[in-house]
């Protein structure tokens, strides 16, 4: 059987889903064929098998099976998706800003239209666990979740640990093609704080807007970071994390110390990976996030099973509960230590405002100035930063501050 | 819509199984009842919400929408499940035993009874992957694969790690309730290579019988193997892995050598994990794999899948392709040592032979006898095998070796 699918963007992304369509073997239950693509200037530009067109309304007035959207973004993206789910196409998306802002809206027409979509690419493109859950609700009954969902920050970080600056790491990320030419919305936690609001969505029923959620960025951290981590037993990570209950949740985007018993800790490069806490245990799901041809082959998928197995939404009831501060371990740079008191008073300098240290480093240089790291026992952000005010009034050292997060297990 | 399922097993699995199905909310879409269950002798028993009966027939004929084969086994488990599937009743089973055995005429039915068959719950019992990359072709093209599928193995080796002599590791997982009474084919690894049976199947269309793997058990490993280890820069984990072209495939069961980088390494006590080799990158799976309230939990979510997504298998025809030796890195532990040629000596020896040693520990004590721990490059077995008959004919020691296993990504 063939399937009609028309295309919303053809840039790289796009480009790769029409290669790999036209490369399936034809002995395939189901083939997929691109009848067509949204550009933004059609006259301008020519393809030697998909028909190119500016206008959104000819694409879908042709019917198409599926309408695949990798436009990115919010507009026109929500209003042609939101049209062909009215029309009864079945819609699969990678666009997670998109659904990050309007997952609800979006799934409600779906069940409206009672068609499926499917948006498997937006999270960890290259390891299916979205759809799957959503069948299996047995399974799916999860009350945390911690995640690397970023890759270029997860590069970046790994080239920082082997001595790099931030700068150059980010540069050698753009020459390999994996970070944007802005990368800024990976660097600054925003994309991550997308993703983590989909996960939310799907996992806690929970309707979050990124920016209600703790976002810190990667660019405070450097390499002299990495090795006070390691001897505290991990090492440092772009995570997301959330937790909750029936009637409230926590979570945060950034940064964060890892320790080496955490599975996260082993993925390298441009891996991203989920662990999701379950009743029956921690669920890990990890392997490549994007990439043009990781996207294409995930989202072609999405097309099949839309079409040979197609699921609408249960529901689109978004909870909203109180978000209540987040209690975890903190992993601590105090620069300029010369004026601190030693580490006993330290402790208790720390101590006598709630916060507990379980880790010191011994004082090492960093950028020329003197340093220490600290991990302490969990406590609040509110907590730690008045405690760090404290020691900041006491003396003349600065501090930088990062989350700490334990293995599911630990 | 209520979901009437016939369970053929009632132990501590299939109790699992009606008891999660009595606690389903009724607020759900599809609620699951269990409508009768197979017991050897039903006359000696009673269960209050679940009728019992030895008669096979009877449960059949009561036409049921999913049958349930938790019993285990060969027989009567094959000749029911066929004759449900010929009846066009979907099944699902945990039975890793019957799928190795009989995965292809068991798919073979359910292809000409236009059913489901699932068996989520048969390999990494909590984590869904085999379904999901069943419907999505395009992410799983592997072309190799590395697990942990048997817990009790991992749980027992973790505690030989931390200085536990293997017997009363062994008994320590009986206590806690997940190694059988009987637990020679968890520790053999033939519940091992029954799951690598099944996983070849699904992810390199191959029909091989456990009894054509080369499998080794966990019993000759001790806790003075893991120190030298550690140098090595890795653990030894019990694993399966396989690799496969289009005329060839190689494999193997058993306890290895792991580097630290490669993230089955991290999973310990009974955490279960699988990682694919895909064109995309590596795809990593893990989460428990096995239990009765896991195993449960799965197999009523296939139920529901079987009868909201039902999904005939594609394709039921394996491939038969030659096996060829597999070469590998290999860590060896080399005891009485005192007759042994020095480092550099020893290295000539083996190299003589085509094997190169990559790192030597220092000797130590293994058991009160002097021994002393190689890293080697890879090869096949018969080469490593006839270099160490020829240290021992030449020497007093004796050699005991397994497989080393590399990171994907190293």
């Amino acid at each position: 059987m063939e399937i009609r699918a028309a295309l919303l963007g053809f840039g790289n992304v796009g480009s790769a889903i029409a290669r790999l369509a036209a490369r399936q073997p034809r002995s395939a239950s189901h083939t997929i064929r691109i009848v067509g693509a949204l550009v933004r200037h059609s006259a301008h530009r020519k393809h030697a098998d998909v028909p190119l067109t500016s206008n959104p309304a000819a694409l879908l007035d042709a019917g198409p099976d599926v309408l695949i959207e990798v436009l990115g973004g919010l507009e026109p993206a929500r209003t042609i998706v939101l049209e062909a789910l009215s029309r009864r196409i079945p819609v699969v998306t990678a666009n997670k800003t998109l659904l990050a802002e309007h997952g609800a809206e979006l799934s409600q027409a779906a069940v409206r239209g009672g068609v499926p979509l499917y948006y498997e690419a937006s999270v960890i493109a290259g390891v299916p666990f979205l759809g799957t859950l959503a069948r299996r609700p047995l399974t799916s009954t999860v009350t945390a979740l911690t995640g690397i969902v970023n890759g270029t920050s997860n590069y970046v970080l790994s080239q920082v640990n082997r001595g790099a600056d931030l700068g150059s790491a980010l540069a050698d990320a753009q020459r390999q093609g994996f970070a944007e030419p802005d990368p800024s919305k990976d660097v600054d936690g925003i994309d991550a704080a997308e993703k983590l609001a989909v996960l939310l969505q799907q996992f806690a029923q929970l309707g979050v807007r990124p920016r209600e959620i703790e976002i810190g960025g990667i660019e405070g951290l450097t390499a002299a970071d990495f090795a006070p981590a390691r001897r505290f037993g991990g090492t440092l990570k772009p995570v997301v994390h959330a937790e909750w209950s029936n009637t409230t949740w926590s979570g945060f985007v950034g940064p964060a110390f890892v320790t080496w018993g955490n599975p996260l800790a082993a993925l390298k490069g441009t891996a991203n990976g989920i662990s999701l806490r379950s009743v029956s245990g921690d669920l890990l799901f990890a392997g490549p996030g994007a990439g043009p041809d990781v996207t294409a082959a995930t989202v072609l998928d999405d097309v099949l099973e839309a079409v040979a197995n197609p699921r609408t939404p249960d529901s689109c009831r978004h909870r909203t509960i109180t978000q209540i501060p987040l209690s975890t371990k903190w992993f601590v740079r105090l620069t300029s230590t010369a004026s601190l008191p030693d580490g006993a008073d330290l402790a208790d300098l720390l101590g006598s405002y709630g916060v507990w240290v379980q880790q010191t480093s011994s004082t090492e240089a960093q950028h020329g100035k003197d340093a220490r790291w600290l991990l302490t026992y969990a406590c609040t952000r509110h907590r730690i930063e008045r405690a760090l005010a404290a020691v900041s009034a006491a003396s003349t050292c600065s501090a930088f501050l990062i989350r700490a997060l334990e293995a599911p297990s630990e």
